[in-house]
């Protein structure tokens, strides 16, 4: 198998190791030509040999969006593109229908594991046309972790299915990571009873409810920074946790946890809330209850 | 009628002047002589006829408790004790058994209004038996706003039912509180549309479903910092929204807007928030994610 | 003045009645021949004096935006399209466009009030030019309530920021609303202690904090149901409480009192929740808890 | 080492095994005859070499307290008592105050696993004297897991440390369970894109960033029941959510997804919710928004 990969960033590099770790070939390209094999994308096709295989991993949104429209034109009927990247489900939609004007096929994968999955592997979620992912099952076999296929892959559906359920997954951790989080806060404020708040994470990876991999992360954490003194509580998000909270919405199905954390998130990146300065407006009004007044110049 | 009245604060100062004005004959003690119509406890009592009535309005928790303790062994039989201020309705149940010991009745009030309940009367949350609540009518009629009397007035239930009321008030409060604080965000983050804020929370006041006192409250803040330029968004909170939700666990009764206004007060008092640093370190862990380094020496 | 009213509903034949009232010329055009005033949008554009101003007042989506277009190809150049009904902001967009592209005008309006607006008049939020703003002052002062202007009344900005401010005002309705449903919940659950739910909220009317017009509502819904026992817990949503939580994702603004509202809503449809089987189960798994096996036939 | 085991019930009996396993002599007393080692607790304390060390395991609140209350009467000075039950650590305070009156020590410990434990070890956070800790280290290192003994075993702190730490694990866990529901909701209502379900969460057990225990157990669950239709959404607590979130209020953490975890229960084990009873009264009152009428009878 001969693979084609669109962007040799973190991601896009080590999967490229794995890949050839594994046995498959690929030919990867990136605009910064330090870590490009080929020189563009004309070069890239000219490797592959037909029908291509070519697998996109560059940022969702609008570079997702050109390259796909480059494929579009640069590839031959009966090519297929797979977007590994985090694309919005609802993308796929209007990329696969784009290459299908072209007799392209398209095959969505969501990708999770991040840094560690060069050398563990990727869970992946793909949704495409049988015959498609059949095809691609190689290189899935070579990208996923060891053990049963079906604990580390699954085809999900049609197009979309993969982001959709990749989405899904990324919502859920958004909210595993805020559970554990306000229990590190819980175990922290009580220095009075918990002499060790590393120690008492370290204690829950055998034998408790909790344990996970995150867990193991989180203690991995606080082995180099048992105090957390040199991180901010200042978080990003990257979209999936905002597009799980709005196809819930359009769904209406209550998630009560995903919203908190994604809203847990706005807060951390706030220098100061807006809402809240009404808040402490609204009880100095009916209550003469002293406000802290900004500082000036602020 | 004449009522000893406890505490000269701003709210017990404020209620002596209204119930005065309402032809109620009030002897006020204070700790503080400035303020205070009687040197001491003692000759509070002796300035009141028997069976005397005293409405203590101090503090919460440990200063309630000393006066109401200080009351039983100073009061006769038949004397009857009112507290006003924001005790917790499981208080009233000890402080009305250390009293009946004594033969000294009890009655407990929640009182909403803040500074504005001198000039517009006091809503009236009571707890008690039903011939205690006869005998303070005219002073609940003095304290209660204009109007037909049930819409300022209620005699709730039994002790402690005055003040569960008033708890459920301010959880009520809180919440109301924090959803307008959210528009506020909501309006004060489209600058490219909403050209002017606090105009359009005026323009609510009237024909609106959310016109409320509140409401004016938030527009008369708006009005003289219409930016909330010089307030800072920290927030107190006085104890009854954390009640609430405490009542609410203990009932099994759901109370996400709630709970969510108090979480909200909470981490605006927050410099920097535990619970996110773990988040940041748990997303640097497994995605690389870059953090932001806390400043040195924090 | 003479306006066009196209949608006779509940809240357009309301209009109508208010409007005629306050001395405006309307002639009302409805798919229902029985409450219309003529036959046909042709109809309704022959008995306009140009420029014309017409009122659009129909469900939102794809009933206003066929009504859009085809008054796009009926009126002439310099004529205006009010958009009343409860259209999301960003449609407005589209719709100005689809009308600029003929000449004709647009200006969107937030309309609040509901069925209580013919008596009292109605909350006004309106989008668009300043111009067309000011032709349509008499028909905003015909239709807002009694008052300064500035209390029900907002020029808010520019097309769409009507329907912006009232997504707004909808999304803080739906908070306040769920703050006042916990509320009751919280008292009617301690029957030992509050003798009487009804009369609590009555009595909060006057001096409390949390007065509003929506708690005179409920004291009205208490009066006629005091145990509520003639409504089942099931609340739709009609689009705005959802759009609010979008924007605020879109905006990163936290909005956790307004989203846990529209959650309720969303949970209170719902005969089984399927993440509670999936908790139950998750509990069985680890715990052998008991589960409720669903009734056979389920 | 031999220990005293009071709770034979599944837990206790599971415990009883697995000490026995690893070598530790156990005499089981359970008010159930046909599970107990002994008569009774004088029969008990007979059997153990002193000083003793007696384990307590059985529910906790009022069975707990009498059982510890039991043992200050019985036992000897220098005994020592472990609570290896789900008790509040707050009681722990008071269980050591009685027993310390008597010269009886105590160690409070939190255990997880659950029924599994029995097989693969539990989870174990202890609270309490490092002398008496250490003392105790040969039944701990046979109750908890194989491997590093600070992966499975954490001694917190002071007497209570160990409840403390337990319950925040348990929070914590509510929120995990509920973050992986919603998750289940929203792949379970797209069953035009989401094919296979249970093959969905199977695949996310290697490689992704939300594989735990929680999930493959999750896993299991959708083997047994793949569509969750033999299950009711319906989800009892057993205490430690609800102290969680009152400990989270009384140190001023926020915990958003705690407390809506336990919320959820709240509300799934509401056959209609009196909150949005008064929400639909509400919407009906302003809007005229049609209510569904309560099944006549109920």
């Amino acid at each position: 198998m001969h693979l084609g990969l669109i962007g040799l960033g973190k991601m896009g590099a080590n999967m490229r190791a794995r890949l050839r770790e594994h046995g498959i070939d690929v030919t990867g390209y990136d605009r910064n030509p330090a870590v490009s094999d080929v020189a563009d994308l004309a070069a890239l096709k000219a490797a592959l040999p037909a029908p291509r295989a070519v697998w996109v991993m560059v940022p969702a949104g609008e570079i997702t969006d050109s390259v796909v429209t480059e494929l579009a034109d640069l590839l031959d009927e009966g090519d297929l593109v797979i977007d590994g990247g985090n694309s919005r489900f609802t993308e796929d939609f209007a990329h696969a229908e784009v290459l299908a004007a072209r007799g392209i096929r398209f095959v969505d994968a969501g990708v999770s594991g991040g840094v560690w999955g060069e050398e563990f592997g990727y869970g992946l979620m793909v949704g495409g046309a049988d015959d498609d992912i059949a095809e691609l099952m190689p290189v899935f076999d070579a990208l996923r972790p060891e053990g049963p296929r079906e604990e580390g892959f699954v085809h999900v559906g049609p197009v979309g299915a993969g982001h959709y359920a990749k989405m899904v997954h990324n919502g859920i951790e958004y909210a595993l990571m805020q559970a554990y989080a306000e229990g590190y806060e819980l175990l922290a404020k009580r220095t009075d009873l918990i002499s060790d708040v590393p120690a008492t994470f370290k204690a829950w990876q055998r034998g408790t409810v909790v344990r996970s991999w995150l867990l193991e992360l989180l203690v991995d954490a606080l082995e180099k920074d048992p105090q957390m003194d040199d991180i901010e509580g200042y978080v990003e998000d990257s979209g999936e946790g905002r597009w799980t909270v709005e196809e819930a919405i359009a769904n209406a199905v209550p998630v009560p946890t995903i919203s908190a954390s994604i809203f847990a998130r706005f807060v951390s990146r706030q220098d100061d809330s807006p809402a809240m300065r009404a808040v402490a407006a609204l009880r100095n009004e009916f209550g003469g209850h002293s406000v802290k007044k900004a500082p000036a110049g602020e």
